[in-house]
């Protein structure tokens, strides 16, 4: 098999023909990956890209420790939560030691979506209330309930009771942040619409990565609470050491949630996620509601996520994500005062996000510029992402094994996919 | 480690202090399980216990061609569907293959319970309409848009714009479903809702097991589509052979959905789940909506299902469900004449419900004798499940490598269990 064109070609027609118009693909001509290994991944003709693009391989492709746990957990028991098994209660212990003291009880879930639906379900159980607030261009999952909390995928449409504010990207917005919250609550109340959360991802990834001035999100978090809602922090794409000085994105903030959602990079991949939650919470919910999850939960998907904190602990992978981040930070600032398409770069640890600019003031064509750039970018062997309402601002998210070499290699291919981009 | 009550004692307390309230547990001293193969499951004392419950591990418990796929594919190459990847279009030229010409197009997700709610977020989209008919003690996901349509689960009420009807669980319901359907649709026209769908489990698992007069979807179906709804078929239980003649539970009935949703067995406990759709469908859905499941169709997950399809292929699970189902059947059938705790069998394949009845005609008891006989067929080293809206239906479901030796051995065990729950 080879990645020639014609293969592209003939893939893209299979799958144009097998899985309709909803699967997209990345890139103006896709790749066809067969391998993968650490850092790097390798398309059918055994050409390497170094992936910057996926927060899910957070301990880098196909790691040894992992395939390992997967395989001998997958040999021996796969079951359900309605046994008794260790590995659950392994992982609970394991997860919530990472957390705050008020937060005491988890439920297993396979995806973020299926965590963040049930947070909000939970969220309005337990405080009567229907309102939600998210960002403007917020990702929150693909369910009915979430693809109307998600104004950056689904239709775009806001579900019924969901109100969105400003993100917090720039540093006015998010000194603003309290008060948009403030403000928000009050249209809410003014819509006779009872609060039930802020759903918050604490990067704030799909608008476009927010690290600006930490705290913003607690002093918001006292408004929604004082109006009878809940806090929930969505650490699907922050969590898991990634920001690099804490486990968790919250943490960043100073902030306490009511319930905390996770999921992409907690199996390495596998389909694994999870919500913790208050106890008091669940309370509540656990007595009127009966909540069974067939995969949550389970023995193999807990040996996965159980081997993945084992890497993230004995690699020492959050204190690499800091000091590489910040090597990476500042590497990227420098490539911005070469280059004048490049706006302000913005990140915590390896969760990174760099604006590209319009050519004038007056244009409205950064869209087209930053597509330029990963399209280029992928050219020089390096994968990443893009994000914001105009998909104009690189998102560099890197396996959290990546290293010094692999952070000049990104830098010296960006500075190249730039100028070919410009010609 | 050894399975004595202070070590059931122990992971009880454990999981109540990590795991919370919304966590039951099947049996009045709930298993501990370590290990399992095939039809046989294992305690942490050693004890064997048949798992006639289960109708995950379709094709028994850590079945080692299913065990090899996983783990090659995990040590070669986990990604998403943004790339091209070979996996996931085999495995949807398989599926498809097995359904009717007018399903064209899948799209993968990781359960159940996401398959159902995008196909409750499709039917909405193309049809217009909100309305969705449910059978009365229905299952079919934890998401909120599904708990609304889960009577059996969830706080138990409807959603908005959610109408039930009786599941066609006797000779006289099943004869009268169509008719049912029609009336529903009537008062949903009354209360000026529109239809979307009907959500139907093709065997009506949770409201006890529907085998009477296949057919009866199909005269339903043309009521629901005369008035402008889809119909969309739920084969997270049924699905993948079970029913012994077909792979998939509408197909006994003659009818062709529009949506098909498959989950539980298709990874044998790995989660992956999917939607198929007639292609026009998604075409009307996909040009207004975006849709992206990060782990759904990842390339570890599909070759997981590929190796879980060639088992059913090669072992001849299919006929073997067939065989043994209706082997199962007739031993059923001169256990209820001994016994007369017991109703009559209903069942198709491997898939089947015996109701248990109360003591007496005015009795109300019929809830606490299945509950017994579960409890004392697990004492005698078997596990099998209830449904129904009173839980009174045993729910007998093994791996589909289930043979007659087994199908003997359970049927001693049940006839023993019964006369330990009788006294």
């Amino acid at each position: 098999m080879s990645n020639t064109s014609s293969d592209i070609t003939s893939l893209l027609a299979r799958r144009r023909r097998l899985l309709g118009p909803t699967y997209g693909h990345f890139y103006a001509e896709p790749l066809h990956f067969v391998r993968a290994e650490g850092v790097w991944m390798y398309d059918a003709e055994g050409r390497a890209y170094l992936d910057v693009y996926n927060n899910v391989p957070v301990v880098g492709h196909c790691h040894p420790h992992v395939v390992e746990a997967l395989s001998r957990q997958a040999r021996t028991l796969n079951t359900h939560t309605r046994y008794l098994t260790d590995q659950p209660l392994e992982l609970a212990e394991r997860l919530l030691a990472t957390m705050p003291d008020e937060i005491g009880h988890m439920i297993f879930t396979c995806t973020g979506s299926e965590a963040n639906d049930l947070a909000i379900r939970i969220a309005k159980a337990t405080t009567g209330g229907t309102g939600v607030i998210v960002s403007e261009f917020a990702y929150h999952g693909i369910t009915e309930t979430l693809a109307g909390m998600s104004p950056s995928s689904g239709t775009g449409q806001l579900g019924p009771g969901v109100f969105a504010v400003p993100a917090p990207i720039s540093q006015a917005s998010a000194a603003d942040f309290p008060a948009a919250i403030q403000r928000c609550l009050e249209r809410m109340q003014a819509a006779n619409i009872k609060p039930a959360a802020l759903l918050a991802d604490t990067i704030f990834s799909s608008d476009g990565v927010a690290s600006h001035a930490p705290g913003f999100l607690a002093d918001a978090a006292k408004h929604v609470r004082a109006a009878g809602g809940l806090v929930i922090a969505d650490e699907v794409q922050p969590g898991f050491a990634r920001t690099g000085q804490h486990m968790w994105g919250f943490q960043r903030h100073g902030l306490v949630p009511d319930l905390i959602t996770m999921g992409k990079p907690m199996g390495n991949g596998h389909p694994i996620a999870a919500l913790a939650a208050r106890p008091e919470l669940l309370e509540q919910f656990g007595a009127r509601t009966r909540y069974f999850n067939t995969f949550g939960g389970n023995t193999v998907s807990c040996a996965v996520a159980l081997a993945v904190l084992d890497v993230i602990e004995r690699q020492g992978l959050m204190r690499n994500a800091h000091d590489i981040g910040n090597y990476l930070l500042a590497g990227l600032a420098r490539l911005a005062a070469q280059h004048p398409c490049l706006g302000e770069v913005r990140g915590a640890g390896l969760f990174i996000g760099l604006p590209v600019l319009a050519t004038s003031a007056g244009a409205d064509d950064s869209r087209q510029r930053a597509a330029r750039i990963v399209n280029a970018l992928k050219q020089r062997g390096a994968l990443i992402g893009l994000a914001g309402p105009k998909a104009d601002v690189l998102k560099i998210r890197p396996p959290l094994t990546f290293g010094r070499a692999e952070a000049d290699l990104l830098l010296e291919r960006l500075d190249q996919a730039i100028r070919d981009s410009s010609t």
